[in-house]
């Protein structure tokens, strides 16, 4: 199947999903979050194939996403760390995981749960404005166009009454 | 490319891209978010195939995320409409878009800017800490088997080393 690519779309979501690429790419970082670095222990812990590991991995060593390092010589063995772009991606998958406990839990209760050793207490991701730190809901939110987003598409996207205009006098 | 099933996997980041099924549907709930309703707003705002676009809403609506509602009976016309299974996945992209934020602009900025209505300032999606509100990084949190991880894979899972057992006795 042939993919769109997103990478040049003017919106974090579109490039952001490009990287990711399939969805055994969230599984990998998933993995690499839980602390697994080499080849065998990704391939094992999710039973990928081999061929398609080996491309996601490259794939997010070469966004700059995991960084390879060689750990032996004699026998030849790299393995794969996250970067801090990488580990920043965490808190999208506990997002993600903190939706599917509520939504997808077929009434068991959550397979996995998050201990946060700051406060020593369990918990679930919650997604707050930077500004005031209130839970962030779809309805108390309005998008704007951005100074990253492209003059010659501005006119066109504010026509579809999507967006506001903040352009570059935007306050963030 | 025939994709692996991940929907009765014993964990909520697999599970929940099990029901994205591949990227257009992020994509296709970012208009969702943005007020998009009726399929061929979805399909000229994408340019999206309109066989992948149906594929994707009838998901969508098969998996409670979004509803469909029949607004004209002469011609027959119906719309797509989020529920509250679909709403409160909006946190989840715009962590996504506060990541893609930081790392994909290419220096130009952010293409899209979110303003908080509450608070009347443009934002960025934080994830914090449902107990203490504190941002939760990677480094912060250890994960534990959780009540609904299936009993008979426990043993297994505990010997990988990645997970703590919180059991039955969690305090979530």
């Amino acid at each position: 199947m042939k993919r769109t690519p997103f990478s040049r779309w003017p919106c974090s979501v579109a490039r952001t999903v490009d990287i990711l690429g399939d969805w055994w790419t969230p599984l990998v970082l998933r993995e690499a979050f839980y602390g697994v670095r080499r080849f065998d222990d990704f391939q094992s812990a999710l039973g990928i194939g081999r061929n398609v590991l080996t491309q996601r991995l490259g794939r997010l060593v070469e966004e700059g996403i995991l960084e390879r390092k060689q750990y032996s010589e004699h026998p030849p063995r790299s393995e794969y760390r996250l970067t801090e772009k990488g580990r920043d991606f965490w808190p999208v998958l506990a997002a993600m995981m903190a939706w599917g406990d509520r939504w997808l839990d077929g009434g068991k209760g959550a397979p996995v749960v998050l201990h946060h050793s700051t406060c020593d207490h369990d918990t679930e991701a919650v997604v707050v404005c930077s500004h005031c730190g209130e839970p962030l809901g779809i309805r108390d939110v309005r998008a704007a166009l951005g100074p990253g987003y492209p003059e010659r598409l501005r006119d066109r996207a504010l026509a579809t009454g999507r967006f506001d205009d903040a352009g570059a006098g935007s306050e963030l």
